[in-house]
């Protein structure tokens, strides 16, 4: 059960171009967690252009403290099924720094999500874990989540992307 | 090796809203392929809204034979990577019908979709694919995709989504 005080001392904001160093800090912080510490090669100005340029493909909320100092962040983008014919949101990274953990701040922005998600008249929250980070998982599960086991994930990237653009024959407009 | 002929006779074009019935009849069979005819709540006249409406939250991308007639479709929309700092394209759905299957009208909507995540400048072409699906599983990696076994997609929906909306005290502006 949540109480009023839980509730106002977890304030969630949209994140502007001026978080681009604490959102690239979370996003190596997360990595090393996750131990990929040398995965990262986003750059503060690469979040500029592709967060915060004309064509945004993510966005970010920021959970402060009390004080305004970022305690947190979640980045996300809108995904769709063709089963429900709504859109959804599928959440990339959420990160809490260790010294703010306790707090309900990893809450509070699953909780904006869900709100922004019932906004947009959407269907599903969405986002991936490692499977050994059974802490999160733990987490998740008493949040309601469900573990998608019937499905497996496909990715292509590096330098078979330009492989398979190279047989492409184009879209005709 | 691709032949010239097989470049000229797999057009690829983008859906527009007079394609909606299209688009939901091969949805529906591919859920019936996937054996959940029944999770299809999707109408036409979401598809209207919600792909070809003000706010598109997906694209779509229609192969069609020599005569115009569409014989498969590409669903899809961007997601973001942090690690790379750079979108890339995830395909919800990709289906091509019975009848036009071993023309390589699946594998030329894949090449137009590499091509797009060229063009957008982004890392990942991403997909999940039913487990016990071994064929499509082999068709993916003969074409360079790599399954994401470490990572377990975790889901909350339906109602639970409103549970955890209630809960939230909103977004500061």
């Amino acid at each position: 059960m949540m109480t009023e005080s839980t509730t106002i001392n977890t304030p969630i904001r949209r994140a502007t171009i001026k978080d681009v160093t604490f959102i690239l800090g979370f996003i190596r912080e997360l990595a090393e967690y996750e131990h990929e510490p040398d995965k990262v090669l986003c750059t503060e100005e690469m979040l500029e252009k592709t967060i915060f340029g004309p064509f945004p493909y993510a966005k970010v909320l920021i959970a402060q403290t009390e004080e305004g100092v970022p305690a947190g962040f979640a980045l996300y983008f809108y995904n769709y099924s063709t089963w429900n014919g709504k859109p959804g949101i599928y959440l990339e990274d959420l990160y809490v720094q260790p010294k703010y953990r306790g707090k309900s701040y990893g809450s509070a922005l699953l909780y904006a999500l869900a709100q922004e998600l019932v906004d947009i008249d959407g269907g599903r929250l969405e986002w991936s874990v490692l499977k050994w980070n059974t802490p999160s998982i733990e987490f998740y599960k008493r949040l309601g989540a469900v573990p998608m086991e019937e499905w497996q994930t496909m990715r292509v990237d590096g330098g078979q992307i330009a492989e398979l653009a190279k047989r492409s024959s184009g879209i005709l407009e």
